[in-house]
This record gives C-alpha cells, sequence and structure tokens, in this order.
C-alpha cells in the first residue's frame, strides 16, 4: 500500500505529478522538494519575459506552493536531493538555507529533477554577464542586463537561441550567435537550416550575425569582470556585454550515481510506458528520463513541456492504482522568429539516410489560403517517405504561413504509420479562409507518391 | 487504346481531370464542353466576392479557355450537355448560342456536371432578386443588389447561409435568417448550433435575426414585380429588398435518365474507387458523384470543392493508364462567420447515435495558446469517441481561437482508426505562441478516455 509519495523536482513534471495524483487519491501523503525557490512555472516563456512580451516573471508560474498547500500537498523549497537509498528507501536532502542534511523516507519516489545547462570548457567562462536560461532568476538576470545593454552573443544555435535571438533584436540589441557545427537547427536538414539563418539575417541586416563552424575558445573580461570580449578558434574577437550559453543541457542525475538506478541515453532515467524505473517503488518524470521515439524505434532524450506533463501526468495515475502508458515520442518541436515559425516532426532526410531508411522526399512551396484571399502566408514543407513501407518519416516546415496547421496534419499519420496512398487523399475541410482547394501538406505527398510509383 | 476523351463541365472537378490528364499524356485528345461562359473558377470563393474582400470576381478564375488552348486542351463554353449514348459512345450537346444540336463522340467520356441549386415549391418565387449562389453570374447579380438594398433574407441555415450573413452583415444590410428544421447547420449537434446562432446574433444585435422551425410559404412582390415580403407559415411577414435561396443542391444529372448510367443517394452519379461509373469507358468526378464515408461506411453525398479536386486529380491518373484510389471523404467541413471558426468532421454525437454507433463525447473549452501569451483565442472542442472500439467518430470546432489547426490534427486519426490510448499522449510540438503544454485536443481525448475507462 502506498502511505507517502515524495516528488523531488518542482519544474513541470513533479508538479504536475503532485496535482493530477491528488485528484485521483485524495488521502495519500505527498510531499514535493525542490532546490528552486520558485516551483511549476513554464520555462518555456522565459524567452518572451526577456523580450518584454509578458511583463512580469510571475505571470509564468502557475501554481505556489501555497496553492499546494490548499490541497493537502507539501512544497519544501530550496532543499536539494543529495542522495537517494533505494534499499532503505529513503533521500538524503539538503536545505539550502541552513545547510542542515536530513533523511525523508518514502513509499513512493518520484524522481523529476529535469535537465541543467552544459557549461562548455572555455577559458574565463567565470566572468560575469555570461548567461544560461533555464531558471526564472535567470530570465530576471538576462532581461536586467539586457535593459543597459547594447551587444550580446549567443553560444550555440538551438532553438533557445533563436528564441533569445527574437528577444534581444526586439529590444535594439546587436545579436551574434555562434555555433560550432555546420549549421544551426541541427536537426534539420541543412537546407532547412539555410532558411532560418537567411531570414534571420535578412530581417535585420547588421544588426545580426550569424557564425557557423565556429569554435569559441576564450572570453576575455573588464577590470570588474564582466565579459567584454568573446574570442574564437579562426582567430575572430567579438566586442559584447553579455553572453549566453545555449549549449545544451543535460539530465541531472548526478545524484543517482551508485543508487543502481539503471540510466539510459545522456544519463537520463531509463524508465518504462509506465514511467517505472528499474527499481520499485520509483518513478521518474520529465526532462531527466528517456524518451521512445516511436519513429525510429530506438531510445532518445528530447526534453520537452509537453512531454513532462503528460509523463506527469500518467505516473500519478499509475500510482494510485490506474493504467496510463506513454508510448514515446516523435521528436515533435516548434519555435517561431518573429513571424516566422520554424517546426520539425520525426526525422529529417539526412537523419533517415544515417540511420538506414530509404527516404524519399517532397519540397513545396505554397500559400496557406487559396491564393485569391487577403492575408495568404507562404511556406515550406519538406515531406519525408520511407520508400519501403511507403509511410512517413518527418515533415519540415518554414514559413510566415499557417505552418503548424500542417505539421499537426501529419503528427498522427506518422503515429498511425498511415500509407503514403491513404494520406494524400486525406479529407481536410477546405475554405478558401483556411486552405488552398488541395492542401500543401497533400501537395508534397502527392508528390513523393509519383516519385516513388511513378 | 484512349484516343479522344470528352470532359463534361467546366466548374472545378472538370478542369481539373483537363489540366492533370494533359500533365500525364501530351497528346491525348482533350475536349471540355460546358453550358457556363466561365470555366475553372473557385465557387466557395463568391461569398467573399461578395462581401467585398475580393474586388473582381475574374480573381476567381484559375484557368481562363485560352490557358487550356495553350495546353491542346480545347473548351467548348455554352454547350449544354443534353444526353449520353452510352452504346454509341456519342454525347448530345445544345449550343446555346445558336440552339443547334450535334454529336460528339468519345473514347472516355468524364462528367464532372456538379451540383444545381434546389429551388424549394414555394408561391412567388419566379419574383425579381430571389437568387441563388452557385455561379460567377449570380455572384455578380447578388452584389449588384446588396448596393442598394437595406434588408434581406437568407433562405436555409447551412454554410452558405453563414458565409452570406457575414458578407451581408459587412455591407450594412440587416439580414433575416430563416430554417425549416429545429436548428441551423443541422450536421452539428445541436449545441454546437445553438453557439454559432448566439455567437451571430449577439455580434450584431438588431442588425440579425435567425429564425428555426420556420416554413417559408410565399414571397409577394410590389409592382415591378420585385419580391417585397417573405410570409411564413407561423404568420410572419418579413419586409425584404432581395431573398438568396439557400435551400441546399442536388447532383446535375437529370440528363442521364435512360443512360443505364447506375446513380447513387440524391440521384448521385456512383463511382468506384477509381471514380468509373458503372458503364465502361465513363468516368463522373466533383459535385455530381457520390462519396464513400470513411466513418460510417455508407455511401453518402457531399459536394465539396476539395473533394471534387483530388476526384479529378486521380480520374485523369487513371485515364491515363496509371493508378490511382480515392477511397473516400470523412465529412470534413469548415466556415468561418468573422472571426468565429466552425467545423465539424466526422459524424456528431446524435448521428452516432442514430447509427448504432456507443458514442462517448468531450467538451473542452481552451485558450489555444500558452495562457500567459498575448492574443489567445479561445475555442470549444466537441469530441466524439466509440466505446466498443476506442476511435474517433468526430470533432465539432468553434472558437476565435484556431480551432482548425485542432481539427487537422484530429483528421488522420479519425483515418486511420487510431485508438484513444495512443491519441491522448500524442507528441504535437508545444511552445507558448502555438498550444498550451498539453493541447486542447488531447485534453478532450484524455477526459473521454478517463468516462469510459475510468
Amino acid at each position: 500500500m502506498t502511505d507517502k509519495v515524495v516528488i523531488i523536482g518542482g519544474g513541470a513534471a513533479g508538479p504536475k505529478t503532485a496535482a493530477k495524483l491528488r485528484r485521483q487519491d485524495p488521502e495519500i501523503k505527498i510531499d514535493l522538494y525542490t532546490q528552486e525557490e520558485i516551483i511549476s512555472y513554464s520555462a518555456c516563456g522565459l524567452p518572451y519575459y526577456i523580450e518584454n512580451i509578458i511583463q512580469s516573471p510571475d505571470t509564468l508560474i502557475l501554481r505556489t506552493p501555497e496553492d499546494f498547500q490548499k490541497q493537502n500537498i507539501e512544497v519544501h523549497i530550496k532543499q536539494r536531493c543529495l542522495k537517494v537509498n533505494t534499499e532503505e528507501k529513503t533521500v538524503l536532502l539538503e536545505d539550502l538555507i541552513s545547510d542542515n542534511k536530513y533523511e525523508v523516507n518514502y513509499d513512493v519516489l518520484v524522481i523529476a529533477t529535469g535537465a541543467v545547462p552544459i557549461i562548455p570548457n572555455i577559458a574565463n567562462i567565470d566572468l560575469k554577464n555570461i548567461f544560461t536560461l533555464r531558471t526564472i532568476q535567470d530570465g530576471i538576470a538576462i532581461k536586467e542586463k539586457m535593459q543597459t545593454s547594447k551587444k550580446a552573443v549567443l553560444l550555440g544555435g538551438g532553438y533557445i537561441s533563436i528564441e533569445l535571438m527574437e528577444a534581444l533584436v526586439q529590444n535594439n540589441i546587436n545579436v551574434t550567435l555562434i555555433e560550432r557545427n555546420s549549421q544551426i537547427l541541427k536537426m534539420f536538414d541543412e537546407d532547412f537550416s539555410q532558411m532560418v539563418t537567411d531570414y534571420m539575417i535578412g530581417r535585420n541586416p547588421g544588426q545580426v550575425s550569424i557564425y557557423t563552424n565556429e569554435e569559441v575558445v576564450a572570453f576575455t573580461g573588464n577590470e570588474s569582470g564582466e565579459v567584454s570580449k568573446v574570442i574564437t578558434a579562426s582567430g575572430k574577437e567579438i566586442e559584447t556585454d553579455f553572453v549566453i550559453l545555449g549549449t545544451g543541457v543535460r539530465p541531472n542525475t548526478d545524484f543517482l550515481e551508485g543508487t543502481g538506478i539503471k540510466l539510459s541515453i545522456n544519463n537520463s532515467i531509463k524508465v518504462d510506458k509506465t514511467l517505472k524505473t528499474s527499481k520499485q517503488g520509483i518513478y521518474a518524470v520529465g526532462d531527466c528520463t528517456d524518451n521512445y521515439n516511436l519513429v525510429t524505434n530506438r531510445y532518445t532524450w528530447v526534453p520537452m513541456g509537453s512531454t513532462a506533463n503528460k509523463e506527469g501526468r500518467c505516473a500519478a495515475i499509475n500510482i494510485a492504482g490506474g493504467s496510463c502508458f506513454f508510448d514515446g515520442i516523435l521528436n515533435s518541436t516548434i519555435t517561431k522568429y518573429f513571424n516566422l515559425t520554424i517546426s520539425i516532426i520525426g526525422i529529417s532526410y539526412r537523419e533517415a539516410t544515417e540511420l538506414g531508411f530509404q527516404p524519399e522526399f517532397a519540397i513545396v512551396t505554397k500559400r496557406d489560403k487559396a491564393g485569391y484571399m487577403p492575408n495568404t502566408g507562404t511556406m515550406t514543407l519538406k515531406l519525408i517517405v520511407d520508400k519501403n513501407t511507403q509511410t512517413i518519416l518527418g515533415i519540415q516546415g518554414i514559413g510566415e504561413g499557417d505552418v503548424n496547421q500542417r505539421i499537426n496534419t501529419v503528427i498522427p499519420a506518422i503515429l498511425s504509420k498511415t500509407k503514403l496512398e491513404s494520406f494524400m487523399n486525406l479529407d481536410l475541410p477546405y475554405s478558401p479562409p483556411y486552405s488552398p482547394a488541395i492542401d500543401p501538406v497533400l501537395n508534397a505527398a502527392q508528390i513523393i507518391y509519383h516519385k516513388i510509383n511513378g
């Protein structure tokens, strides 16, 4: 019988688990420990707070410890988990205010410790005004520094840097993005990555610089210990007022060393479809867990707020004695740069080739509404199909038009391995304000079908 | 061997067949006959022309006879088909300019004669300024009359009347809609129909009246023979400057009587998945054909421009010796009334019950983006699932938020009969400008799953 549930981690997955578990079971004892001061917030909203689309960071907070208290969920802030003893069923915690250490026992433990930024090994990385963006405090610090700055450097060309680029450009900062790979957004095919690069530079020429194949080797600082220059391997010296490291994250699982809890790719926690770890009575949810990719049928690690919420919900149902299976993910991601929507689902053509599929693709550039309607937007879609099974492996979409509608239309077809022949005549609803008579995504499917089958 | 293809009908399906066939086969002889003067136009765009969102009717024309001539496709306008002789493989045509009748032979005949408005049996329906809206000429006549009018009456509460209501309200006309059923939009459940009614009346109180359960029994006219009043069975007398009949359409197939070409529901033409009719060498495409409903597994008749285009494309491939199957439709429709998107896919809860399914449903009202983002819109979704198979039967969506994205996400899942348990954890891409962390459509799926499985 489960009497006492201990949840470690206060980002998205932990609080979601707590809230859902309380709805499933009004009696069970729930304690949530987090090393942060703020819990249950949307980290994905931080770039929009920095941009000033959202004025107060409080807006990003879904529930406070007091809200949880009312539901009889005890939230303990500023408490870091140091160790898990799976034999004794205890966790060792450290009170970050008093430095006291103490043990707490559990019947069920939920690990929801999320991910932490990867700090690259670069000379003088400890200088002031070199930020990462993960917590609300990080966001507040960056926004404050931005107000008095003119120049910034972003390290890494992932979604977070794209979103921060928008935030900074909108606030009149000159921004240099430095990516050590040959392209930004490395999950995309090269052609689509280049389209984003061109759009970003073209939108604000002179204000935005993007360097690829470029490694940062050192920072230099001024007499106050603040970063003032970024030095690259090719000899560039870029003056800057601050730096944001968008150089990736890793699962926050170091404290599990020696517990016997099985780890997976990138040291994420191995979980089954019910979110159970390898140790009895211990669940893991959110950014600290591995993910099963339903397209490649391989384990992967894709930390996403939406997955964290679904996993938290599912784990809570299982802890309460119900049955919920989280089958896996499709690598679905989306972001925007001003009016440009940028999205990829499944795998790219390059990845499909690397993984041994026999991919075929079609690229279409189309308007999102009937051509004669006002305010149409264009989009470019790249649909990727496996020639052997004639099922969809992925889609990339970029454009000022309604990309996300098309992307979303493909996702259930990827999940269900719908045959291309059925998909290309899919009965999507047609009306001039919503789409052309034959939707762009069906155009792409028809082209591939023709390529494969003549 | 196919030497000569004759296509009858110049709306959407006929010209699409001709254009695609020419791409498939550069040599084949193609002749297209239409009783209209204008071919290859988007009838769906006519309400937006009347509203004045589109200024010129020419904008709605995709291709002119001259465009077709350049592709070596002969277009013969103002030629009405009177008879088909399936034994001799000839069609009897009437030249509407000279009244001459003549025969043309074919190797392959494509019937694409579309649909025509149903003219209800109401006293004095021949009065001036009682319009239907089907052709570009109809649209021009309505728009012209609207310029000098103050009051209008719309008969019928289908999509066309909703779209015309917007056009007329936007042009400062006082509009009365009269529907003889107990609700407008009869394919929707009553609750969703009522939401649309409330929105329409609430948006322009005093300017919009909607009467249901109301039958028009007569029109009265002035001394110039123009309609001036609409008389209803309940005794209402509604003054008006013009009337538009949105009382439905029927397949334009009367001329096929006695040919032995098998007809189907509502006298639409029975076609197989390759768009062949029951007579060798004769295809039919577009609004004049029946449709297979993949949700109910029954034949139905749902004339849609998108289906017409897909069927035309598919028939052309088959005529040219290729292989294309058009499996069927999902009853997918969408329209808008100003900012309100209105859509239904599959079947309603009521229809599901009538057809013997064991339906369960969930209604959710949610914002379309993360709650803290600006410019969020709300939407109400009603998802309907069959309890026995736990697959989705339909979805209705109404709202100022991004309804169509959610609707489109459900469609491939209906097609592929995706299990609710898989669908409710579908990996939809999440970013605050595009959706909440758990998308509204997944919320709805989770609620139904919980209702059915506890």
